[in-house]
């Protein structure tokens, strides 16, 4: 069966909600993912922090309030393209729980958490972006994981150990995962294992 | 040729984009024409006012920079949607010819400036909503038409004339319009004429 065949067979669209402290591996993942998933003929669409916030959040902070409202707005935009088919992958921090359970139960297409659990000591120590350190000397404010909570899934359908798993490893688990829901074609895991 | 088998080759996608001045029948006929064209087998999503300032602009007022960010908010939905196969409605009244051309000039599929173009001193004897008395009176600032300004698209791909055109005529000239640019199934304008 050729991917084109596939491609018209699962158009299912659904969820992809990546949660997890800054530096655990998100928008790494989702960009490793997206082209991937498209080369299967899938349509996919990352809805990445930046890009968001530009788009549709600009003048909005870190309160919790500014926070739930940013991420209900991902919620709300991946929601639309899920319902009409699409893998809509989100990869903000989206920290506390109620406000992804809220979108969940407002998903009109399956909605799959994926916990990208690396913990704080080790993106703390990796520290890519070297914001940790700016965020333990107190120059950012409300900061995930050391001045803001970060709440971890409870029932995620996915948890991802990317302290010790490569990125490749990680990847092939989600596309597993979306085989055995049949979201995307059997056989496509094979893909991230290249 | 049944429906089904026009759906698979149109999934184009392709942005309508109504603006026009309040009670001048855009939500009406976005209303008119959404479960038509989903009838056909489209995949079609309406971004009506009220949703749209629910979900992603709430706390935005009316000024020209709030409403700017508003318009633009729902060209970045409407485009996200449309270059996945999705028929994007937008009617929001997006008063400003700059914004619009902006979406336009943005969208990456193809975009459609539909002027619902009822002149104001029929929509203002209609005041379906009451709206036109009230900004008359001084009690809803920056009204447009009455206290703030609408600027007509100079070259729109449509003008609907709801001052004189039933529903039924408005609705077909969009879909032998669609017809047109082959970006839904021939004989489709049928339908509102039904």
């Amino acid at each position: 069966m050729s991917a084109h065949t596939d491609m018209s067979a699962h158009t299912t669209g659904c969820i992809l909600w990546f949660t997890g402290l800054s530096g655990a591996g998100k928008s790494t993942l989702a960009e490793f993912l997206t082209p991937l998933l498209r080369e299967l003929g899938l349509k996919v669409e990352l809805l990445d922090g930046d890009e968001v916030r530009e788009n549709l959040s600009k003048g909005l902070g870190f309160s919790k309030e500014d926070r739930d409202t940013n991420v209900r707005r991902i919620g709300f935009v991946a929601n639309l393209l899920a319902r009409n088919g699409v893998i809509a992958i989100s990869a903000a921090i989206s920290p506390y729980r109620s406000i992804r359970d809220e979108i969940r139960s407002r998903s009109q297409a399956p909605f799959i958490e994926i916990h990208v659990a690396a913990p704080l000591a080790t993106v703390e120590e990796r520290d890519t972006k070297g914001l940790y350190a700016k965020a333990r000397a107190g120059l950012l404010k409300q900061f995930t994981g050391i001045s803001d909570p970060y709440e971890e899934p409870l029932h995620p359908e996915l948890t991802l150990h990317t302290d010790r798993e490569s990125i490749e490893e990680s990847a092939t688990k989600v596309l597993l995962y979306l085989e055995s829901k049949h979201l995307i074609p059997q056989g496509s895991s094979a893909r991230a294992r290249g």
